[in-house]
């Protein structure tokens, strides 16, 4: 086909898209049909005259990927997977109804979509986890992003920029879409292009500055990318948002709105439709998107991981068998990645490192990027392991929303704990990453107490479909489970028990420990009390924990080096609620402080002494 | 004093600084040590030549700020200001211990700190509201901040080099150590200054690069940044980690670690004793600090805000009562300030962006530096209001969880909360926001239903000491509160009762209708409920709740347009447990999707289909 054809062709395309996009948001009565008119021109070149995939098999895995970081352009995105014949297209105009998985932002409900976008900033982090997925299964398939010019103020965009510089990332591809209005008002940058790629340039990328709706420029600029080696390129392209409806064009006020049925509607549409140009009429593009050639092998059966080999009572931080199990695991299955954030001497991921290079990724000070990149990874068959510390994760809290909403593969593993961390204070002190774990409903949350749970836990997690959170603790532990025994997800450890305990005392990780303790101190006392480790922390064993409480007279007491709320205290309170059991929570109820682990469980009130006192209220003993 | 007298004083001063952080943490047996050795010229020149501070009352308005955004050198934070006179250098021996607000990383507990720092990458954006707020209150103070170089990958940086750029902050000054090591490895710039002397750059700051060991280089750059007009300064210096102590300078494996106690520790202090000059001896520089010279007018006294003026049963959405209530409390007090993320259309915050528009901080779609300047700002007198999307809050998390450490005064307001925002889908719902706020034992938590409540509760908020969260929602609903009605933090209201009521019903926003069209259903068919609005969600009010349990056979009924976990069963069933109350949560279980409200409400089991089902289901009827 000549470049004339080509660009007849494509301007038709995109003529087609912009037309989709404004009734599907008209006859939904909402969404962002501005901000998919700006984007037209850059979508129909990518997808209809540069990248290679199969519209039928949208998740080949040497397809390559294209990822919407501005989500709220979706009905383009569909627009063009319709026009590529992935489904037919008068299922656009379903957009946003509760029955169509073509939702208001994008989402893995469809095959075409790896990983949701629409929180903004995401999608580039993500993107940049299928580059490197490309690389980790020998495909040259190539990732593809359209980043907004609004979004580019996220500091995520940057780390992503950081990160696919560092790892070299030539098979990436991002193309800014610089309409220079945001939401509410004109971008800090507006259309000042240079603005976008001296930030690019400066961060080691390869950028260009072209007319984004110049077909021609759009083609060659693809090209160039194609040929630039060692640094990821980023397209910047001047657009007009509203893009073909002149009423709208470059127009503030016309974000996420879209055109009112009757007259408007029709005028937009009009103008569109008198744009369809003749050169291209009768050509079908779709025909000719190049299939992805190479399948790249399937990795190898994943072998049985090798046990836990420590001996009862050895001292090991969960978090150094974490690394441990960590490396075993990408020793039995190829897919296991592992990302770090600088803090892999802490986490112990650096066992995975020294075991496994090529699948370490370090993304260094930047949890963002690599909970995004993680994401993209998992979306494209890894089982990927990102860690830092655990409050660090806190950092990356939306992009474990949108991994929730996304269901993918992450096995998040968050470090350093709770008080028990001691003299590094409160900024270091993870207290709130069950409740944000928790929250999401289909997160797994795990947190081992000793070495033998924490290896069993990761191999477990590692196949346990969907996201999955680890906990893991600072201090060393002592080993309290024997090497051969088994743990499931949604189990508990009854650890002590008899006929006569009168109190069961729920613990997790360093207060299993404390738990101990205390029934020691109680038996002797002539107060036996069942101790529980609630090793799965979501889903968790109702059934376990309500046999527990009606066996020892309706109460139960929880104890966790985390605040109060939506920890295990609230966990357990809600499964044993309707059995009319009661429950005492043992939890960190003000911002601690520095100091040693000990002083800090004491004084934050989760140590043996607030077990026993907390059973001896319970049972008004003195 | 002549700048070669100067120079040896710094010297003797950056030696002095040396020597103490490595005692003290060599004293605690933790610490990073050779972090502060780096920066340790950095910090004497800017304290002890350039800053004007009064040391005995860092406070003042009119003071400099000194932000240390790499929060593990705290022990040189501390050093510098024991030497200006702060306090008794013997105190920097109790680094670390339980009894000592010298914490091991810096909190506002101590009266020099502004905000607490140690989560990396947060303290330039909080150093941009400091500097942000001398221009709020008339006041030509300078702020300062040390960021570290393997904390510049943090996305969060570049959000704040971004806004320092736009909003022209000449009065800020940042200082990069360079040191060329991370936690774990060396950085991924190494010692590159012209990798981060372009990154500045491009981002619209005046860089330059020097020796950061060289005290008179550091002298010129400070003296350059005061010249520098129209955009912020950033000094990229080249240092050394662990400079000053020969067998750990520039070595990898040293981060984090002090100097054992004895040989090692006295190797340390030997070499560093050697490096006193004597050109330098006898020079008090302490004395010479600058004190600041021009108190600013303190702002007027706060009036009475305008009370609201609705309508019973108009239509009104909280998040616009939340704009309206916003400019009329910034025109009742001028300490009042409002930071946006490019929604202030949505959120309605623009209401006092048109009232109030100096007052008023557009933050681009950056919500990190939006919270991180509203922290900056509340810690020098203002009364900070970020708003976005609730759910992009969560963005922010990180931010969040520090200024909960520091306790600062940041009214967050988060709207379109909960699947009643409909089409746009999950990643535009924050179903995990009240979960993520309730962790912190600090925030205070309010969730209006009406925009009566909606304007009386930000008004309370505005005068709470600490942070708040306040949810508002996207939907419209109807005014139920007169407008003389009040409201406290910790209470409730009681909507419907009788002495026949056989449940009680806790709703907040969108709910309460749900809640009340449940009850006028169930009245007529015989089962009359009790209807609580549970506006203050935290702290909330136990005994009310209790009382109203009691009344109705102790069964309570919560429904939320929230997540399960965290939110406000959660808080309820902790209130009233001890009391006997069996509590049932709805809540949304699984992650929702894009639908009409009404549909999502129904579908996701928290409408008063299913709040009628399951006041049935309690009560045993059909």
């Amino acid at each position: 086909m000549d470049r004339a054809t080509l660009v007849a062709a494509l301007t038709n395309v995109a003529t087609r898209l912009r037309l989709e996009s404004v009734k599907s948001t008209s006859e939904a009565g909402s969404g962002h049909p501005t901000s998919c008119c700006s984007a037209a021109d850059l979508v129909a070149a990518a997808f209809f005259s540069e990248m290679r995939f199969d519209p039928m098999d949208p998740g080949h895995p040497g397809a390559d990927r294209f990822v919407l970081s501005k989500g709220h352009a979706a009905p383009l995105l569909y627009a063009a997977w319709a026009e590529a014949g992935a489904f037919d297209r008068l299922e656009l105009l379903k957009l946003r109804e509760l029955g169509s998985d073509l939702e208001g932002h994008p989402t893995p409900r469809l095959p075409f979509v790896d990983v949701a976008t629409g929180s903004l900033g995401q999608g580039l982090c993500a993107a940049v986890g299928c580059a490197l997925n490309a690389r980790r299964i020998g495909s040259d398939y190539r990732t593809y992003c359209l980043v907004g010019d609004g979004e580019s103020a996220e500091g995520s965009i940057w780390e992503a920029a950081e990160v696919a510089a560092v790892e070299r990332l030539d098979n990436l591809c991002g193309l800014t879409d610089v309409n220079g209005l945001g939401q509410s008002r004109a971008t800090m940058w507006g259309v000042d292009l240079e603005a976008f790629a001296s930030r690019w340039r400066a961060f080691g990328w390869h950028a260009l500055t072209i007319d984004g709706h110049d077909l021609s420029a759009i083609l060659e600029a693809l090209a160039e990318a194609r040929t630039i080696k060692g640094r990821p390129t980023m397209i910047v392209a001047s657009t007009v948002k509203g893009k073909g409806v002149p009423f709208a064009e470059g127009k503030d006020n016309w974000h996420g709105k879209p055109f009112k049925k009757g007259e408007e509607l029709e005028r937009a549409l009009a103008a569109l439709e008198a744009q369809f140009v003749s050169g291209g009429h009768g050509v079908n593009l779709a025909a000719h998107i190049p299939k992805p050639v190479a399948r790249p092998a399937d990795p190898p059966a994943p072998r049985a991981v090798a046990p836990p080999t420590y001996t009862i009572g050895e001292l090991v931080a969960t978090r150094e068998a974490y690394g441990t199990a960590l490396a075993k695991l990408g020793s039995a299955d190829e897919r296991v990645v592992a990302l770090d954030a600088d803090v892999k001497n802490s986490t112990f991921s650096e066992r995975f490192e020294q075991a496994h290079p090529a699948r370490f990724y370090q993304n260094f000070i930047a949890e963002q990027v690599m909970l995004g990149s993680a994401m993209g990874m998992a979306a494209r068959g890894a089982i990927a392991f990102p860690s830092t510390f655990a409050c660090f994760l806190t950092r990356a809290a939306d992009f474990i929303r949108m991994a929730a909403i996304s269901g993918v593969n992450v096995k998040m593993a968050g470090s350093h704990a709770g008080v028990s961390i001691g003299e590094d204070g409160p900024s270091q002190m993870a207290l709130e990453d069950l409740a944000m774990c928790r929250a999401q409903p289909n997160i797994t949350v795990l947190y081992p107490c000793d070495a033998v749970s924490a290896e069993r836990l990761v191999a477990l997690a590692a196949y346990h479909p969907g996201p999955v959170y680890i906990r893991t603790s600072r201090p060393k532990t002592e080993v309290i489970y024997a090497n051969h025994e088994t743990f499931a997800i949604g189990g508990l450890k009854v650890l002590r028990q008899s006929a006569q305990d009168l109190v069961t005392v729920v613990a997790a990780g360093v207060t299993v420990f404390e738990a101990l303790e205390a029934h020691r101190e109680l038996l002797e006392a002539g107060t036996p009390i069942r101790v529980i480790d609630l090793y799965s922390v979501q889903p968790l064993d109702r059934a376990g924990l309500v046999a527990a409480g009606h066996a020892t007279g309706g109460r139960i007491i929880t104890v966790e080096d985390h605040y109060a709320a939506g920890g295990i205290g609230d966990a357990v309170a809600e499964a044993v609620g309707d059995a009319g059991i009661r429950v005492h929570r043992l939890a960190v109820r003000e911002i601690p402080r520095s100091g040693k682990p000990s002083e800090l469980l004491e004084r934050f009130g989760i140590s043996t002494r607030s077990i026993v006192a907390a059973v001896k209220r319970q049972l008004s003993l003195r």
